[in-house]
Protein backbone atom coordinates (compact mmCIF):
# COMPACT_ATOMS: atom_id res chain seq x y z
CA UNK A 1 0.00 0.00 0.00
CA UNK A 2 1.67 3.10 -1.25
CA UNK A 3 1.62 6.07 1.56
CA UNK A 4 -1.21 8.73 1.52
CA UNK A 5 -0.30 11.71 0.42
CA UNK A 6 -0.21 14.14 3.81
CA UNK A 7 2.77 11.65 4.69
CA UNK A 8 4.60 12.03 1.72
CA UNK A 9 4.25 15.95 1.95
CA UNK A 10 5.11 16.36 5.67
CA UNK A 11 8.14 13.88 5.41
CA UNK A 12 11.32 14.73 6.62
CA UNK A 13 14.87 13.52 6.70
CA UNK A 14 17.33 14.99 9.21
CA UNK A 15 19.78 17.11 8.60
CA UNK A 16 22.05 17.88 11.58
CA UNK A 17 21.58 19.30 14.65
CA UNK A 18 18.13 20.92 14.77
CA UNK A 19 17.70 20.27 10.67
CA UNK A 20 15.67 18.56 8.38
CA UNK A 21 15.53 18.37 4.85
CA UNK A 22 11.85 18.02 2.62
CA UNK A 23 10.36 19.29 -0.52
CA UNK A 24 7.19 20.53 -1.61
CA UNK A 25 4.69 17.71 -3.10
CA UNK A 26 3.25 17.69 -6.44
CA UNK A 27 -0.14 16.77 -5.18
CA UNK A 28 -0.96 19.54 -2.72
CA UNK A 29 0.33 22.46 -5.23
CA UNK A 30 -1.87 25.75 -5.22
CA UNK A 31 -2.14 28.73 -7.73
CA UNK A 32 2.10 29.21 -6.58
CA UNK A 33 3.58 26.72 -4.15
CA UNK A 34 1.76 24.39 -2.27
CA UNK A 35 -1.08 24.62 -0.37
CA UNK A 36 0.27 26.47 3.20
CA UNK A 37 -1.64 24.26 5.38
CA UNK A 38 0.51 21.61 4.24
CA UNK A 39 3.67 24.14 4.87
CA UNK A 40 2.23 24.63 8.36
CA UNK A 41 2.27 20.99 8.96
CA UNK A 42 5.65 20.10 7.37
CA UNK A 43 7.06 23.14 9.74
CA UNK A 44 5.43 21.11 12.58
CA UNK A 45 6.49 17.63 11.76
CA UNK A 46 10.03 19.47 12.49
CA UNK A 47 9.46 19.88 16.00
CA UNK A 48 7.03 16.71 16.48
CA UNK A 49 10.14 14.58 14.67
CA UNK A 50 13.11 16.44 16.71
CA UNK A 51 14.90 14.37 19.89
CA UNK A 52 14.20 16.85 22.32
CA UNK A 53 10.83 17.27 21.57
CA UNK A 54 8.87 18.00 25.23
CA UNK A 55 5.08 17.36 25.05
CA UNK A 56 2.52 18.15 22.37
CA UNK A 57 1.56 21.20 20.43
CA UNK A 58 0.02 24.18 21.94
CA UNK A 59 0.70 26.79 19.19
CA UNK A 60 2.00 27.40 16.10
CA UNK A 61 2.85 30.64 13.80
CA UNK A 62 4.14 30.07 10.53
CA UNK A 63 4.75 33.17 8.25
CA UNK A 64 5.17 33.00 4.69
CA UNK A 65 8.04 34.91 3.52
CA UNK A 66 7.93 34.13 0.01
CA UNK A 67 6.87 30.91 -2.58
CA UNK A 68 7.96 27.89 -1.42
CA UNK A 69 9.74 26.20 -4.85
CA UNK A 70 9.74 22.79 -5.89
CA UNK A 71 13.17 22.19 -5.08
CA UNK A 72 14.05 20.95 -1.65
CA UNK A 73 14.16 22.93 1.42
CA UNK A 74 15.84 22.86 4.67
CA UNK A 75 14.24 23.51 8.00
CA UNK A 76 15.61 24.74 11.13
CA UNK A 77 13.77 23.47 14.00
CA UNK A 78 15.49 24.82 17.17
CA UNK A 79 13.97 24.43 20.88
CA UNK A 80 15.71 27.58 22.09
CA UNK A 81 14.04 27.19 25.83
CA UNK A 82 13.02 24.34 27.59
CA UNK A 83 10.97 24.71 31.05
CA UNK A 84 9.82 22.56 33.24
CA UNK A 85 6.20 21.81 31.35
CA UNK A 86 6.82 23.72 28.30
CA UNK A 87 9.31 24.50 25.45
CA UNK A 88 9.91 27.10 22.79
CA UNK A 89 10.70 26.76 19.23
CA UNK A 90 11.72 28.78 16.57
CA UNK A 91 11.09 27.55 13.12
CA UNK A 92 13.26 28.48 9.83
CA UNK A 93 12.17 27.24 6.14
CA UNK A 94 15.14 28.42 3.60
CA UNK A 95 15.97 27.45 0.04
CA UNK A 96 19.14 28.66 -2.58
CA UNK A 97 18.43 31.20 -4.85
CA UNK A 98 19.50 31.60 -8.35
CA UNK A 99 22.92 31.89 -6.68
CA UNK A 100 23.06 29.19 -4.53
CA UNK A 101 22.29 32.14 -1.21
CA UNK A 102 20.09 30.33 0.69
CA UNK A 103 17.09 32.84 1.12
CA UNK A 104 14.24 32.89 4.04
CA UNK A 105 11.06 31.15 2.76
CA UNK A 106 8.94 31.01 5.95
CA UNK A 107 9.96 31.66 9.33
CA UNK A 108 7.28 30.37 12.55
CA UNK A 109 7.58 29.46 16.23
CA UNK A 110 5.70 27.01 18.21
CA UNK A 111 5.51 26.67 22.08
CA UNK A 112 4.77 22.57 23.19
CA UNK A 113 3.73 21.35 26.65
CA UNK A 114 3.26 18.44 28.56
CA UNK A 115 0.11 18.74 29.16
CA UNK A 116 -1.94 17.50 32.57
CA UNK A 117 -6.06 16.91 32.87
CA UNK A 118 -7.57 20.14 34.12
CA UNK A 119 -10.87 21.39 34.66
CA UNK A 120 -11.69 22.05 30.81
CA UNK A 121 -14.96 23.21 29.04
CA UNK A 122 -15.58 24.15 25.29
CA UNK A 123 -16.68 27.78 25.33
CA UNK A 124 -18.02 27.97 21.77
CA UNK A 125 -20.33 25.58 20.82
CA UNK A 126 -20.22 23.47 17.45
CA UNK A 127 -22.99 25.23 15.12
CA UNK A 128 -26.07 23.62 14.20
CA UNK A 129 -25.50 21.71 10.80
CA UNK A 130 -26.72 18.77 9.59
CA UNK A 131 -24.90 15.69 9.37
CA UNK A 132 -21.92 15.24 6.96
CA UNK A 133 -23.59 12.41 4.92
CA UNK A 134 -26.56 15.42 4.61
CA UNK A 135 -24.26 17.64 3.16
CA UNK A 136 -23.02 17.17 -0.55
CA UNK A 137 -19.61 16.99 -1.23
CA UNK A 138 -18.42 19.98 -3.46
CA UNK A 139 -15.83 19.26 -6.75
CA UNK A 140 -13.44 22.24 -6.29
CA UNK A 141 -11.31 22.46 -10.09
CA UNK A 142 -8.06 24.73 -10.59
CA UNK A 143 -5.76 23.70 -8.11
CA UNK A 144 -4.61 20.42 -7.00
CA UNK A 145 -4.58 20.50 -3.20
CA UNK A 146 -8.81 20.60 -3.29
CA UNK A 147 -8.94 17.23 -3.81
CA UNK A 148 -6.96 15.82 -0.55
CA UNK A 149 -9.90 17.07 1.24
CA UNK A 150 -13.28 16.00 1.11
CA UNK A 151 -15.31 19.16 1.88
CA UNK A 152 -19.01 19.63 2.29
CA UNK A 153 -20.21 23.32 3.07
CA UNK A 154 -23.06 23.88 4.86
CA UNK A 155 -23.18 27.92 4.71
CA UNK A 156 -20.78 30.36 2.79
CA UNK A 157 -19.86 28.11 0.24
CA UNK A 158 -17.46 29.94 -2.62
CA UNK A 159 -19.57 32.24 -4.45
CA UNK A 160 -20.99 30.96 -8.03
CA UNK A 161 -21.13 34.27 -9.45
CA UNK A 162 -18.33 36.89 -9.02
CA UNK A 163 -21.10 39.90 -8.98
CA UNK A 164 -19.75 42.07 -5.98
CA UNK A 165 -23.07 40.97 -4.05
CA UNK A 166 -21.41 39.68 -0.98
CA UNK A 167 -22.45 40.51 2.40
CA UNK A 168 -20.85 38.51 4.92
CA UNK A 169 -17.46 36.27 5.36
CA UNK A 170 -19.14 33.07 7.10
CA UNK A 171 -18.23 29.38 5.95
CA UNK A 172 -19.02 26.27 7.22
CA UNK A 173 -18.18 23.18 6.22
CA UNK A 174 -17.60 19.46 7.00
CA UNK A 175 -14.12 18.67 5.94
CA UNK A 176 -11.86 15.25 6.52
CA UNK A 177 -8.70 13.97 4.28
CA UNK A 178 -9.34 12.47 1.01
CA UNK A 179 -8.52 9.64 0.84
CA UNK A 180 -9.25 9.04 4.67
CA UNK A 181 -6.55 9.38 7.41
CA UNK A 182 -6.57 9.42 11.00
CA UNK A 183 -6.36 12.79 12.37
CA UNK A 184 -3.08 13.50 14.19
CA UNK A 185 -1.73 17.17 15.24
CA UNK A 186 -0.17 17.20 11.39
CA UNK A 187 -3.14 17.49 9.70
CA UNK A 188 -5.06 19.50 12.19
CA UNK A 189 -2.28 22.28 11.91
CA UNK A 190 -2.91 22.02 7.94
CA UNK A 191 -6.84 21.90 7.68
CA UNK A 192 -6.68 25.10 10.07
CA UNK A 193 -5.89 26.19 6.66
CA UNK A 194 -8.69 24.66 5.15
CA UNK A 195 -10.76 27.74 4.03
CA UNK A 196 -11.05 30.07 0.93
CA UNK A 197 -10.03 33.79 1.48
CA UNK A 198 -13.07 35.28 2.89
CA UNK A 199 -12.46 38.59 0.65
CA UNK A 200 -13.97 36.44 -1.54
CA UNK A 201 -17.24 35.54 -0.16
CA UNK A 202 -17.21 39.54 1.28
CA UNK A 203 -16.96 40.81 -2.05
CA UNK A 204 -18.02 38.30 -4.48
CA UNK A 205 -15.18 39.16 -6.24
CA UNK A 206 -12.34 37.55 -6.75
CA UNK A 207 -9.11 39.46 -6.14
CA UNK A 208 -5.63 37.80 -5.33
CA UNK A 209 -5.16 36.99 -1.76
CA UNK A 210 -2.75 34.87 0.01
CA UNK A 211 -2.48 33.80 3.82
CA UNK A 212 0.75 36.12 5.44
CA UNK A 213 0.83 35.01 8.81
CA UNK A 214 -1.34 31.96 10.57
CA UNK A 215 -1.34 31.29 14.19
CA UNK A 216 -3.27 27.79 15.38
CA UNK A 217 -4.09 26.79 18.90
CA UNK A 218 -4.25 23.62 19.77
CA UNK A 219 -6.89 22.25 22.18
CA UNK A 220 -6.70 18.62 21.51
CA UNK A 221 -5.10 15.86 23.36
CA UNK A 222 -4.61 12.33 22.13
CA UNK A 223 -7.37 10.48 23.47
CA UNK A 224 -9.68 13.45 21.17
CA UNK A 225 -7.48 12.70 18.33
CA UNK A 226 -8.21 8.61 18.53
CA UNK A 227 -11.93 9.55 19.77
CA UNK A 228 -12.18 11.71 16.68
CA UNK A 229 -10.26 9.02 14.05
CA UNK A 230 -11.35 9.49 10.34
CA UNK A 231 -14.45 11.38 11.18
CA UNK A 232 -15.42 14.82 9.92
CA UNK A 233 -14.71 17.92 10.94
CA UNK A 234 -16.58 21.23 11.48
CA UNK A 235 -14.76 24.05 10.26
CA UNK A 236 -15.76 27.64 10.49
CA UNK A 237 -13.65 30.61 9.41
CA UNK A 238 -14.89 34.19 9.32
CA UNK A 239 -13.48 37.82 8.72
CA UNK A 240 -13.01 40.42 11.01
CA UNK A 241 -11.31 43.32 9.27
CA UNK A 242 -10.60 43.79 5.69
CA UNK A 243 -8.23 47.14 5.42
CA UNK A 244 -5.79 48.52 3.28
CA UNK A 245 -4.43 45.19 1.60
CA UNK A 246 -4.56 42.79 4.35
CA UNK A 247 -7.57 40.67 6.33
CA UNK A 248 -7.59 38.72 9.57
CA UNK A 249 -9.92 35.35 9.74
CA UNK A 250 -10.71 33.98 13.03
CA UNK A 251 -11.45 30.01 12.62
CA UNK A 252 -12.35 27.19 14.60
CA UNK A 253 -12.38 23.51 14.32
CA UNK A 254 -14.78 21.02 15.66
CA UNK A 255 -14.76 16.64 15.62
CA UNK A 256 -18.49 15.10 14.87
CA UNK A 257 -18.82 14.76 18.75
CA UNK A 258 -18.78 18.57 19.05
CA UNK A 259 -15.24 18.96 21.02
CA UNK A 260 -13.15 21.59 19.88
CA UNK A 261 -9.92 20.90 18.71
CA UNK A 262 -8.22 23.59 17.53
CA UNK A 263 -8.61 27.07 17.19
CA UNK A 264 -6.55 29.65 14.43
CA UNK A 265 -6.13 33.51 13.10
CA UNK A 266 -4.67 34.39 9.98
CA UNK A 267 -4.05 37.41 8.31
CA UNK A 268 -4.03 37.42 4.63
CA UNK A 269 -2.97 39.67 1.74
CA UNK A 270 -5.29 40.67 -1.03
CA UNK A 271 -5.33 43.19 -4.06
CA UNK A 272 -7.41 46.23 -4.58
CA UNK B 1 7.60 67.46 31.36
CA UNK B 2 8.72 63.97 32.32
CA UNK B 3 8.38 60.84 29.35
CA UNK B 4 5.39 58.94 29.79
CA UNK B 5 5.29 55.74 31.58
CA UNK B 6 4.48 53.86 28.27
CA UNK B 7 7.38 55.42 26.19
CA UNK B 8 10.28 55.39 29.41
CA UNK B 9 8.62 51.53 28.85
CA UNK B 10 9.19 50.77 25.36
CA UNK B 11 12.62 52.82 25.69
CA UNK B 12 15.50 50.47 23.54
CA UNK B 13 18.78 51.77 22.77
CA UNK B 14 20.65 50.51 19.97
CA UNK B 15 23.46 47.65 20.51
CA UNK B 16 24.86 46.68 17.21
CA UNK B 17 23.44 45.68 13.86
CA UNK B 18 19.87 43.90 14.75
CA UNK B 19 19.82 44.33 18.22
CA UNK B 20 18.55 46.72 20.88
CA UNK B 21 19.35 47.04 25.10
CA UNK B 22 16.32 47.49 26.89
CA UNK B 23 14.81 46.82 30.50
CA UNK B 24 11.76 45.95 32.15
CA UNK B 25 10.11 49.34 33.63
CA UNK B 26 8.65 48.64 37.61
CA UNK B 27 5.77 50.95 36.72
CA UNK B 28 4.63 47.81 34.24
CA UNK B 29 5.06 45.61 37.30
CA UNK B 30 2.95 41.97 36.82
CA UNK B 31 2.69 39.42 39.14
CA UNK B 32 5.59 38.30 38.30
CA UNK B 33 7.55 40.39 35.80
CA UNK B 34 6.07 43.03 33.82
CA UNK B 35 2.91 43.23 32.40
CA UNK B 36 3.11 41.07 28.60
CA UNK B 37 1.16 43.71 26.61
CA UNK B 38 4.52 46.08 27.32
CA UNK B 39 6.52 43.33 26.75
CA UNK B 40 5.11 42.70 23.09
CA UNK B 41 4.96 46.57 22.47
CA UNK B 42 9.10 46.50 23.85
CA UNK B 43 9.46 44.05 21.14
CA UNK B 44 8.02 45.73 18.37
CA UNK B 45 9.53 48.79 19.09
CA UNK B 46 13.07 47.11 17.94
CA UNK B 47 11.11 46.77 14.83
CA UNK B 48 9.86 50.05 14.58
CA UNK B 49 13.38 51.57 15.42
CA UNK B 50 15.05 49.22 12.69
CA UNK B 51 17.09 51.40 10.33
CA UNK B 52 15.80 48.50 7.74
CA UNK B 53 12.34 48.74 8.32
CA UNK B 54 9.61 48.80 5.08
CA UNK B 55 5.97 49.94 6.16
CA UNK B 56 3.91 49.31 8.92
CA UNK B 57 2.80 46.35 11.79
CA UNK B 58 0.85 43.87 9.91
CA UNK B 59 1.26 40.74 12.57
CA UNK B 60 3.28 40.94 15.64
CA UNK B 61 3.39 37.34 17.55
CA UNK B 62 5.46 37.35 20.80
CA UNK B 63 5.71 34.30 22.76
CA UNK B 64 6.60 34.22 26.22
CA UNK B 65 9.39 31.92 27.28
CA UNK B 66 9.86 32.78 30.89
CA UNK B 67 9.70 36.07 33.23
CA UNK B 68 11.91 38.84 32.42
CA UNK B 69 13.90 39.94 34.81
CA UNK B 70 14.48 43.22 36.63
CA UNK B 71 17.84 43.89 34.78
CA UNK B 72 18.66 44.99 30.93
CA UNK B 73 17.48 42.96 28.44
CA UNK B 74 19.02 42.42 24.61
CA UNK B 75 16.95 42.44 22.03
CA UNK B 76 17.55 40.99 18.26
CA UNK B 77 15.22 42.58 15.92
CA UNK B 78 16.29 40.78 12.86
CA UNK B 79 14.79 41.46 9.22
CA UNK B 80 15.00 38.22 7.47
CA UNK B 81 13.43 38.67 4.51
CA UNK B 82 12.27 41.39 2.95
CA UNK B 83 10.03 41.74 -0.58
CA UNK B 84 8.81 44.58 -2.76
CA UNK B 85 6.16 45.06 -0.19
CA UNK B 86 6.34 42.94 2.86
CA UNK B 87 8.97 42.58 5.21
CA UNK B 88 9.70 39.45 7.65
CA UNK B 89 11.25 39.70 10.79
CA UNK B 90 12.54 37.66 13.92
CA UNK B 91 12.68 38.87 17.53
CA UNK B 92 14.48 37.44 20.60
CA UNK B 93 14.70 38.91 24.16
CA UNK B 94 17.74 37.52 26.12
CA UNK B 95 18.91 38.09 29.37
CA UNK B 96 21.81 36.36 31.65
CA UNK B 97 21.26 33.61 34.10
CA UNK B 98 23.55 33.16 37.20
CA UNK B 99 26.04 31.97 35.44
CA UNK B 100 26.26 34.64 32.81
CA UNK B 101 24.95 32.90 29.85
CA UNK B 102 22.09 34.22 27.86
CA UNK B 103 18.98 32.60 28.26
CA UNK B 104 16.10 33.24 25.63
CA UNK B 105 13.25 34.70 27.74
CA UNK B 106 11.21 35.36 24.29
CA UNK B 107 10.53 34.67 20.88
CA UNK B 108 8.80 36.34 18.29
CA UNK B 109 7.82 37.40 14.75
CA UNK B 110 6.81 40.46 12.71
CA UNK B 111 5.39 41.02 9.53
CA UNK B 112 5.41 45.20 8.18
CA UNK B 113 4.25 46.07 4.90
CA UNK B 114 3.60 49.23 3.05
CA UNK B 115 0.31 49.03 2.99
CA UNK B 116 -1.83 51.00 0.00
CA UNK B 117 -5.53 52.04 -0.32
CA UNK B 118 -7.78 49.12 -1.11
CA UNK B 119 -11.41 48.50 -0.45
CA UNK B 120 -11.93 48.16 2.86
CA UNK B 121 -14.57 47.18 4.99
CA UNK B 122 -14.70 46.00 8.99
CA UNK B 123 -16.83 42.66 9.55
CA UNK B 124 -17.54 43.08 13.08
CA UNK B 125 -19.31 45.79 14.21
CA UNK B 126 -18.30 47.77 17.40
CA UNK B 127 -20.90 46.39 19.92
CA UNK B 128 -23.90 48.57 21.73
CA UNK B 129 -22.63 50.01 24.76
CA UNK B 130 -22.87 53.16 26.72
CA UNK B 131 -20.57 56.14 26.33
CA UNK B 132 -16.94 55.87 28.42
CA UNK B 133 -18.08 58.83 30.00
CA UNK B 134 -21.17 57.05 31.26
CA UNK B 135 -18.72 53.86 32.60
CA UNK B 136 -17.93 54.23 35.73
CA UNK B 137 -14.11 53.51 35.89
CA UNK B 138 -12.90 50.59 38.09
CA UNK B 139 -10.11 50.75 40.04
CA UNK B 140 -8.24 47.90 40.68
CA UNK B 141 -5.33 46.97 43.07
CA UNK B 142 -3.07 44.27 43.24
CA UNK B 143 0.12 44.76 40.50
CA UNK B 144 1.11 48.09 39.53
CA UNK B 145 0.55 47.72 35.65
CA UNK B 146 -3.02 48.02 36.50
CA UNK B 147 -2.80 51.68 37.00
CA UNK B 148 -1.62 52.47 33.60
CA UNK B 149 -4.94 52.11 32.11
CA UNK B 150 -8.03 53.49 32.83
CA UNK B 151 -10.38 50.89 32.17
CA UNK B 152 -14.20 50.62 32.19
CA UNK B 153 -15.72 47.57 32.16
CA UNK B 154 -19.12 47.34 30.26
CA UNK B 155 -19.89 43.28 30.38
CA UNK B 156 -17.70 40.47 32.27
CA UNK B 157 -15.93 42.70 35.01
CA UNK B 158 -13.86 40.87 37.20
CA UNK B 159 -15.75 38.79 39.53
CA UNK B 160 -16.57 40.41 43.11
CA UNK B 161 -16.99 36.59 44.18
CA UNK B 162 -14.93 33.51 43.84
CA UNK B 163 -17.56 31.43 43.74
CA UNK B 164 -17.15 29.00 40.99
CA UNK B 165 -20.49 30.60 39.30
CA UNK B 166 -19.10 31.21 35.82
CA UNK B 167 -21.11 30.90 32.87
CA UNK B 168 -19.76 32.58 29.94
CA UNK B 169 -16.13 34.14 29.66
CA UNK B 170 -16.80 37.22 27.63
CA UNK B 171 -15.42 40.93 28.67
CA UNK B 172 -16.12 44.43 27.27
CA UNK B 173 -14.56 47.67 28.21
CA UNK B 174 -13.52 51.16 27.05
CA UNK B 175 -10.00 51.42 27.78
CA UNK B 176 -6.95 54.39 27.35
CA UNK B 177 -3.91 54.72 28.64
CA UNK B 178 -3.26 56.57 32.10
CA UNK B 179 -2.32 59.60 31.97
CA UNK B 180 -3.83 59.77 27.83
CA UNK B 181 -1.35 59.50 25.40
CA UNK B 182 -2.06 59.60 21.66
CA UNK B 183 -2.77 55.96 20.48
CA UNK B 184 0.21 54.83 17.90
CA UNK B 185 1.12 50.76 16.91
CA UNK B 186 3.24 50.57 20.42
CA UNK B 187 0.09 51.32 22.47
CA UNK B 188 -2.20 49.32 20.90
CA UNK B 189 -0.21 46.09 20.53
CA UNK B 190 0.49 46.62 24.09
CA UNK B 191 -3.86 47.02 24.65
CA UNK B 192 -4.46 44.03 23.06
CA UNK B 193 -3.23 42.46 26.09
CA UNK B 194 -5.48 44.10 28.57
CA UNK B 195 -7.81 41.63 29.28
CA UNK B 196 -7.53 39.39 32.43
CA UNK B 197 -7.42 36.00 32.41
CA UNK B 198 -10.51 34.38 30.62
CA UNK B 199 -10.36 31.37 32.98
CA UNK B 200 -11.20 33.67 36.47
CA UNK B 201 -14.43 34.61 34.58
CA UNK B 202 -15.49 31.23 32.86
CA UNK B 203 -15.61 29.51 36.14
CA UNK B 204 -15.47 32.58 38.83
CA UNK B 205 -12.10 30.81 40.02
CA UNK B 206 -8.81 32.44 40.68
CA UNK B 207 -6.31 29.90 39.05
CA UNK B 208 -2.09 30.99 38.50
CA UNK B 209 -2.65 31.68 34.68
CA UNK B 210 -0.20 33.96 32.73
CA UNK B 211 -0.19 34.29 28.53
CA UNK B 212 2.12 32.00 26.54
CA UNK B 213 1.60 33.32 23.38
CA UNK B 214 -0.12 36.30 21.69
CA UNK B 215 -0.41 37.30 18.01
CA UNK B 216 -2.18 40.52 17.06
CA UNK B 217 -3.30 41.54 13.67
CA UNK B 218 -2.82 45.59 13.37
CA UNK B 219 -6.16 47.00 10.70
CA UNK B 220 -5.41 50.43 11.94
CA UNK B 221 -3.60 52.87 9.50
CA UNK B 222 -1.47 56.20 10.16
CA UNK B 223 -5.09 58.51 9.88
CA UNK B 224 -7.35 55.95 11.74
CA UNK B 225 -4.33 55.86 14.99
CA UNK B 226 -4.47 59.86 14.30
CA UNK B 227 -8.23 60.19 14.36
CA UNK B 228 -8.31 58.10 17.63
CA UNK B 229 -6.23 60.21 19.19
CA UNK B 230 -6.24 60.08 23.12
CA UNK B 231 -9.63 58.60 22.83
CA UNK B 232 -11.27 55.52 24.28
CA UNK B 233 -10.78 52.01 22.69
CA UNK B 234 -13.59 49.74 22.79
CA UNK B 235 -12.00 45.99 23.77
CA UNK B 236 -13.48 42.19 23.56
CA UNK B 237 -12.58 39.45 24.48
CA UNK B 238 -14.14 35.68 24.66
CA UNK B 239 -12.62 32.34 25.87
CA UNK B 240 -13.48 29.85 22.72
CA UNK B 241 -11.39 26.46 24.58
CA UNK B 242 -10.04 25.97 28.11
CA UNK B 243 -8.64 22.32 28.25
CA UNK B 244 -5.67 20.74 29.86
CA UNK B 245 -3.57 23.58 30.74
CA UNK B 246 -4.38 25.90 28.25
CA UNK B 247 -7.47 28.11 27.16
CA UNK B 248 -7.44 30.88 23.97
CA UNK B 249 -8.92 33.99 23.72
CA UNK B 250 -10.41 36.19 20.20
CA UNK B 251 -9.83 40.08 20.89
CA UNK B 252 -11.05 42.67 19.07
CA UNK B 253 -10.54 46.39 19.85
CA UNK B 254 -12.33 49.50 18.45
CA UNK B 255 -11.90 53.15 18.72
CA UNK B 256 -15.05 55.22 19.48
CA UNK B 257 -15.80 56.44 16.14
CA UNK B 258 -16.93 52.40 15.67
CA UNK B 259 -13.52 51.68 13.41
CA UNK B 260 -11.69 48.04 14.13
CA UNK B 261 -8.00 49.11 15.12
CA UNK B 262 -6.58 45.48 15.36
CA UNK B 263 -7.53 42.09 16.03
CA UNK B 264 -5.69 39.45 18.41
CA UNK B 265 -5.57 35.81 19.52
CA UNK B 266 -3.61 34.34 22.54
CA UNK B 267 -3.08 31.03 24.25
CA UNK B 268 -2.87 31.24 27.86
CA UNK B 269 -1.73 29.30 30.76
CA UNK B 270 -3.72 27.84 33.80
CA UNK B 271 -3.38 25.99 36.64
CA UNK B 272 -6.16 23.06 37.80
Amino acid sequence: MSEHFFDQAVALQPDGEHAFRGAAHPAWANMVGPFGGITAASALNGVLSHPQLLGTPVALTINYAAALGPGAYRLAAVPVRTNRSTQHWTLAMTQPDADGTEQTVLTGTAVTAARRETWSVSDQALPAAPAPKDVERILMRGVEWLQRYDMRPVHGIVPRTWDGSGEHSLSQLWVRDDPVRPLDMLSLASLADVFYPRVWLRRATRVPAGTVSITTYFHADAAMLARTGTGYLFGQAQGQAFRNGFFDQTAQLWNEAGEMLATSHQIVYYKE
